[in-house]
């Protein structure tokens, strides 16, 4: 089936595998008129291109992206926004090691059997390659977000058993000063130091990222089904790896109570905020005014420096030996992917919400 | 926009306000052929329905649930299950409490906002009165998955400061033996008493409903973006009250590592499988065979037997009292709700599975 | 698959079987705020009922809608509109003749082989009865694009031999007044006439329903694949009995020259608009402003009172007997669905096109 | 909104302008293991191309299209086939006969008018070019129905006063032997010559081009809203310059008496199908086994070498040149237009009808 579009409204459609040719989408339904600063958009590829620090794969992905169709002089037509970029890092390598073995949590067995066929090289489609395309979707939706004053941060939180302490005080705009995009200094300091010892170990750790969108008018996500931090949910458990995904208290609101966790409504002139934000932003599946909250839980990456046993495509025990170039934790590096998610769902949901009153 | 649909291929359409005349709905894309059970669909309802049982509301709401339309002579059609539930407990009360107030943590401000316009009586189309629908369709695909094997169980896991421990053994047919759901009887027992006591309090609490379903054949889920564990994701985000989704490890994996995380392939005669499950039987997106492991996080109702600060529609402070008819913890009525959304997006993707191959 | 909604913001979805319990539908998308005139959709039920005329079938259908959801003291509340219409005309009648033959030209032959398994009562889901609730969609469309000054009208042009000359002139507000909905006095008369002997011959006639929409502001669209008329297109040729469907010149067209088919645009004041309207109020799929014409071809009505040969389930050769309660010319009470069709996709397209710019 | 996508499992999403950097698109659900014949692909490319004869555009467009992912070894993968073609014939024009006039039916003013922004650059999306990527989408669903032995035909039934007598007898695999795809000689012969003509004269001409596609099995097609024809004729309507669809006896049909129309059903061994095929191969939306015919009207190239009164942005009257490079009849090289939408919507319905039964 078709799963390689996301949106109604402002809609994603990508392809293109790993080791192909090249990956691209097609962003339909990004309204006429926006003035388009390309320059943010490579920025945005940049924050999640491999080989950008110490820390991360040296595989060095240029991934320069050529907008083929849509914009004119600088501006967007109405017209889909057909987009590529040539994958250049494709050295014809010797892909025997994993041709016919199943790498354990990777996708390989999966697409296979359901498939029946697979591109292993480089993991395929399955690999996270694609989300490059996301990036660039996001980073369109991103500033139609800006011109509506939204801005949209989200941040390493959690890193290993290093994470920021519930009473921190950090600036959400020093994301970028931090190698591992953590915006409280001694925590950054804290996981890059456990990153640098999982490397050294030939390991891989997995990690939170915490999302904080501001000033997301009052109205937006479509009840029932497409409540906002329901299309918001899909959309970032679709990125390779995340294993949870949360809103407001999340998972500690199952051990609140109702005294505790609801959020008073305070008014003050002709605002009308809450005391609290306990509930993340979204109340009902529609966003109330307040900062949505949000996490998202990332596993560690399954490609390690060890070897593992695992079986090939006869179905026979085997070794598969833990080489490549691997980043030892992918959430830094996943910051500019969930920035991405959300900026499409939420661009979606704002145009969806252009429609519900006569 | 019309979010009141989920599914492609076998999708489910709801209609209805809490206290209007009706709830129900059009199950579109069922097969044609398959031998319905009325009775086990009434089972299911009567899981969800209030009154149940000493912890739940004491409103009674019979759920009858008459089928309109797709079914002859006890066998599906292929044409559309249309339903209907009316709603028979629609006293004409006096709602001059909630008219004009917005009770904290309800849907009363967004949808007023977003629509400029709302049905206050019992919450109207914000009420998880419409959840019956749900359960209605649920209960059709699970029948679906009977015949293919598929067994699916939720149960709650934890409830308050009450939890499952992770060493606990327990049967998973013996969750409906349960008052709460939980088939794990020591915690069970804790767990009422936790309940009993947050109801003395006039307060509420929030819990945990992990999902475990058995049998699922490798390759259901689709990607990049409707993997199945997105789509899993963003139906069970959709359901009132949830606000924390995971599959596997969920949010532990966050602090594993990859050695630690990584499931081992295993062979044993012509049958693969894992060693661990930390994966949660779905890798990229797709079914892996092994039994897809989910836990869904619920706040506690927010309806609370204690006055509470609050505004009206002008904008002004008012006290809001605590009355009404309320579960002090929902989670237990939940599990059929977290059975239905998990039975609808499986069988949506199996459906969309059968085009995969040529 | 899920084949009952059409729509992609305005949508409705229907379910239902000709002699089933009920058949009925979800309005979904409608925008909240709108004052809803229930006596005006009665009146559209009106129009499409059997046994209005001594033309029409003597079934009498009584077609009472009832609304169940989405609409809260006369406005609607932008949460889904549930209805329902009762069968009321369900005789348990001998179906011997039609349960296991296949009656020429009806669904019969295709819904068994497709699904294997067909409700046989009266044609089941492949009747025209279904159609009511698609009138029911499109009343409530037609009472948004009132609000907007939009005017649809559609009437019959052709039954039979008899058809409006080109040259005629009457007034479009007088479709009401021809017992057969043809505003053209003489014409009408003449096929009255015709009706009435294709009547006594126990055969049926086909004919051609012209619409015409009037005041749609120019931008309703989305090319390239749902430009304006090819979504018009589609829900036109989704009505039982449709064969053609054209706009402005249709087929003519195709025997018209560049320079004869060119509509010069001229400007007066302010307004722009085309000398003439060959395009039919549509240029590049997007409306133009002009005037909306267009026709809709039906075949003749399938079942007539003439024995005809077919084959039975078993692949026997068979004589069907002509009998039951027919039109003799379907077109007549095919005008309310026309409409219905119409209105429904203009909405959707006019929601649409509120999302075209920044 | 996002109207560049078509299909529901089967599905085509284009982008690209005229002038711009390239058309391309993304075939997503393409059942994975198909054997693709690239040469085929670009044989229905050449067939659409201009140029190819001394009766069409002289402007050469090579359209070699480039596949980027979706495709290894040979084989369909499963995941989304992206392509692109770069635009040659991107010459830095002088359009400032454009830039600022509405030509007269092409989609200038209304574009403008939807999005306030348009590129004039040949027409930009609204050029006919974009169906170059159709022709990509339809050539990939061709394979797969030549696997399951369906067979598509579409030629030229008539072109201006023209048209292929009723009693003619023809070949169907003669179309390409006639430089206007008519298979029937003489008539071709009479084609050429009005062609020619009209091109003398600076003029253009319509024509209908008649599908023809065989062995289609019992049941395909969605009812009730997504019927079979329904979606052939939002799908052929959407192709630029159509005016009228219609199957089987099509507008005839409306002339017609039930007796006369009805297909009589005939057994012959196991095989049961129509004595006459006037339903054109659909019953209720259905295909029913028998070939299913239909027809396209394309009404007259609106580019002519004609001078033309016209109006520019600021409102004012203006003449228009004719010059350029244009087609004096599309229609032939709508040809493999026809063919691509046609085999894209079957593949659609091929996969939706392998989910019918339990």
């Amino acid at each position: 089936m078709a799963g390689n579009s996301i949106g109604t409204l402002f809609k994603l459609t990508t392809f293109g595998e790993s080791h192909g040719k090249a990956v691209g989408g097609v962003i339909d339904g990004c309204p006429a008129g926006l003035s388009l600063d390309l320059d943010k958009i490579q920025d945005q590829l940049n924050k999640r291109r491999p080989g950008q620090s110490s820390l991360t794969t040296q595989r060095v992905e240029e991934d320069q992206v050529q907008f083929l169709s849509g914009i004119y002089e600088g501006k967007t037509l109405g017209s889909p926004i057909g987009f590529v970029i040539f994958n250049k890092d494709q050295k014809s390598k010797d892909y025997s090691e994993i041709k016919d073995k199943y790498r354990p949590n990777h996708g390989d067995y999966t697409w296979q059997k359901k498939f029946g066929i697979r591109d292993f090289r480089g993991g395929g489609r399955a690999s996270a390659r694609e989300t490059v395309c996301r990036v660039v979707g996001g980073a369109v939706a991103s500033q139609i977000l800006e011109n509506l004053g939204v801005k949209l941060y989200s941040f390493v939180s959690s890193a290993g058993s290093v994470e920021i302490p519930k009473s921190a005080n950090f600036e959400l705009n020093t994301i970028e000063d931090s190698l591992v995009r953590c915006p409280h200094k001694v925590t950054s300091d804290a996981m890059i130091k456990e990153i640098e010892q999982v490397q050294l170990e030939g390991d891989s750790v997995g990690g939170i990222i915490s999302g904080v969108i501001k000033n997301v008018p009052v109205g937006w996500g479509e009840p029932v089904f497409d409540k906002l931090h329901a299309d918001l949910g899909k959309a970032l458990f679709s990125i390779n790896a995340v294993k949870g995904v949360s809103f407001g208290e999340g998972f500690s609101a199952a051990k609140m109570k109702g005294s505790e966790m609801n959020d008073e409504f305070v008014q003050e002139g002709n605002t009308i905020s809450t005391k609290t934000n306990h509930s993340g932003g979204i109340q009902a599946g529609i966003s109330n005014g307040s900062d949505i909250l949000l996490q998202v839980a990332f596993k560690p990456v399954a490609s390690i420096y060890k070897d593992q046993i695992t079986i090939n495509e006869k179905g026979e025990s085997v070794i598969i030996e833990g080489k490549g170039r691997h980043d030892p934790c992918v959430v830094p590096r996943s910051v500019p992917i969930v920035d991405a998610m959300m900026a499409m769902v939420l661009v979606d949901h704002y145009l969806l919400s252009r429609t519900n009153k006569i």
